[in-house]
């Protein structure tokens, strides 16, 4: 089926027709409807649930290519029979598999699952397994397909990335642009208490089957119940203080950008909830972020882009566009230079941990964890993404970090700030993207950070936060 | 005191001296006893007895420069008024400061304590501390050594480091050729037992500090006092087994260095002993650890040596002998070469890991830790230390390792083996080396090994190893 002489494109229309015919012919829109999605700023909500029981809307994904080209692949007939097998089990021995038994997962195209491709959105590696020898390892599958299988989980599709994993939303010569991301967020958004149980059951029944054992690059901490509860036996189900109050860093913006007007108002919205709640909250006046954010470009631009070429020249597919200026192929960073940056790189995580623990100087109490915009707008619109930058520094630190929604920026309340003069460069290209007419109804979120090896505390903290946004709307 | 102008030589020489003040006079040998020292091959056991009482051997380090110049600092001053604020303390509130309440711990000097230098054994760090700048910064000191004065540690002096830290014995231009090491590990010899419960109560106590909130490059595992009984539970208190065995891998050589026969007979007394105490004993045949020992070699000389070359040329001295040749300075690897090593190092973690693991698929139980020796040789004779082979793979694979003593090489027993074909090289150079009249005496030990992160394993193992041994022994 695949062959030297193929164009990228052929090859990346064939993937294309490919994923389609994976998605039953039942499940697909009419013309008349696509047109109409077409039309919607939002497909969520009302548009997607006239065609829809509840249920479903829970179980399945269900776009299909032309609206909403989330995916890379789509198995449905292994997941009926994985289903079948599973059933099988339970019948014959009375009990599940394990704890995720029956669980619909999906996994991003990063991920090795049987013998389904792994393209990482890179046209060449369709027909392939990125970086594996699909001759000798048809069926290679990463670990921790490995554990989830063993739990019980049932993989249905492989959801799309952007080409390189650096653009905000799903955007390479697979499928071109994707609103998936949002989609799927919003599946949390609609259930965000469940979808933390969820979360919390994953990572404790996953972190069950000891992975480092596998995997040495795997740290072996356990899931860690005790790091939970010593949080939520601090509050009530109102995420009202119950004891010692949490406290919170606020990070109400960063010294290159200043978040559009919804993001600001979410940030105030989640500082009031959680004073109203008892808890303390702080200015948080770090080392400056910028810092970090060269950090971490340089080390991903340090290869001189050797690792992208390799990847698309595999199938002569040129880089995107948002991409093109940054990943053309030059001399790799020497290396006493890249050195000296992990040197730089770990003086920030020490001089950000000094600042952390002052926080505790005054009342012997160093904050819990600190909340931040995850970007300085609302969910992105595919194009207006310009920037990583209040993510990365979360990537160089290895925080623990978890996104949780907040509201929806609002044109009525949410107008355009004419006193804030934006710096020249990326600040009033930002700024001048805010358009109240065409944010409005988008989500906004906040990111709630705890330090590295602190997923649980991030989770438990998360779910106080969220509480506590509730007890304040009712 | 110091000055630009001043030669390595003599700044050497003036640090020599100040060492050599520390030490109390009346703690000094006279020039018949220094001359009657030289005579020995082995300055434990009698010759050292015959000046100390059995409580004096136990709490200080007693060699004068001339024949033992072990330390880069004594500062016996310094431990003495720590002890009196430690006595003061203890008497206004009738408990201790923490657990390591007056206990006098010695540091290499890659520790920075107080005001006093950080040499590394550069000489060009003398009135220093290394990478520190002393102007700004004259009391830095290392996390470490915060924590553990926060336990109640009392420090009285700094242990000598070879130049680089890469060569099997402390040797550099601060104090020549030491025999330190050996005097201290022998320390841990008369008295192992108690040593492993030393070495307990050091980690759980600095670990009891949370050293992770300050340092983030810390791994945030706390002492799992629940990992040292899952293994003394199942043994009594002479090692053997008493539930389900303990089950260990035999590496028996490398595949380049053949063991002196002191060393084979060590791995053997280990080997029966256990087997005497019910364990299991299976053949441990990994991935080749000279594949290890390469990428381990490739990652030390990345730089082209530019970071050794900047320290010795602060003062002008030259690299020692041993080292020369590894040493000069020259262009460093190119990143990408650099990032296929860091590939390359993690594919043999991996690889390592399934092997491990494979040794359970029969009886569903992996090996418990391997034995190996530390070196093809018994206690190194200064200047016939060849390679650091057989420790280099465990520093690439981040385990665990213990080392304890076994025996003593005997001139009796230990004959040399002409049957033994060596390999051209250094099988060659390190089989040639081995003269039992020479050896005679010197200390044989094993390291037992388990996997990253699983010190307390390591630790608990190394007690039922020692336990056996000793039971077999009487």
């Amino acid at each position: 089926m695949s062959s030297n002489t193929e164009s990228w494109q052929a090859k990346a229309q064939r993937k294309r027709d490919q994923i389609l015919q994976g998605i039953p012919e039942q499940w697909r829109l009419s013309r008349a409807d696509l047109d109409r999605a077409a039309l919607q700023s939002d497909l969520t909500g009302s548009f997607i649930q006239s065609f829809l029981d509840q249920e479903t809307i829970e179980i399945t994904s269900l776009e299909t290519n032309e609206i909403n080209p989330c995916l890379h692949e789509l198995f449905i007939e292994y997941a009926l029979d994985r289903a079948k097998e599973l059933d099988a089990f339970f019948e014959k021995h009375g009990k599940p598999t394990g704890a995720l038994h029956g669980l619909p997962i999906s996994l991003k195209d990063q991920f090795h699952v049987g013998d389904f491709d792994t393209t990482m959105a890179y046209v060449g590696w369709i027909d392939g397994k990125l970086g594996i020898d699909k001759e000798k390892s048809p069926v290679f599958e990463s670990d921790l397909v490995k554990e989830l299988r063993s739990l019980g989980a049932v993989f249905y599709c492989k959801t799309a990335l952007p080409q390189t994993v650096l653009v905000g939303f799903p955007y390479g010569h697979l499928n071109g642009r994707s609103q998936g991301l949002t989609f799927i967020s919003l599946l949390a958004w609609r259930n965000n208490q469940q979808h933390h149980w969820r979360l919390e059951l994953v990572f404790r029944s996953v972190l069950s089957t000891k992975p480092w054992l596998s995997d040495p690059a795997v740290v072996p901490i356990p899931w860690r119940t005790e790091e939970l509860e010593s949080i939520r036996s601090r509050v009530n189900a109102k995420g009202q203080s119950a004891g010692r109050p949490l406290k919170f860093g606020f990070f109400w913006r960063n010294s290159t950008l200043e978040p559009h007007p919804p993001v600001r108002r979410g940030l105030k919205i989640v500082a009031e909830a959680l004073q109203r709640a008892g808890h303390i909250i702080v200015d948080w006046n770090p080392p400056d972020h910028k810092v970090a954010e060269h950090i971490h470009a340089q080390f991903l631009y340090a290869d001189g882009a050797h690792d992208v070429q390799a990847h698309i020249s595999r199938s002569g597919e040129p880089i995107i566009p948002n991409l093109k200026s940054r990943f053309g192929l030059r001399e790799p960073m020497p290396l006493l230079q890249y050195q000296d940056l992990t040197m730089q790189g770990l003086d920030f995580e020490n001089r950000y941990a000094d600042y952390w623990n002052s926080t505790g100087t005054e009342d012997g109490h160093a904050v819990d964890a600190f909340i931040m915009a995850p970007a300085p707008h609302a969910a992105v619109i595919p194009g207006k993404y310009l920037t990583p930058g209040y993510t990365e520094v979360i990537n160089l630190l290895n925080y623990s970090a978890v996104a949780l929604p907040v509201t929806r920026a609002d044109k009525a309340l949410d107008v355009v700030d004419t006193d804030y003069i934006p710096s020249e460069g990326l600040d009033k290209r930002n700024w001048d993207a805010y358009e109240p007419d065409i944010y409005h109804g988008a989500p906004v979120g906040v990111q709630v950070v705890a330090r590295k090896f602190e997923e649980e505390k991030a989770l438990a903290i998360a779910e106080v936060v969220q509480a506590a946004i509730r007890a304040a709307q009712t």
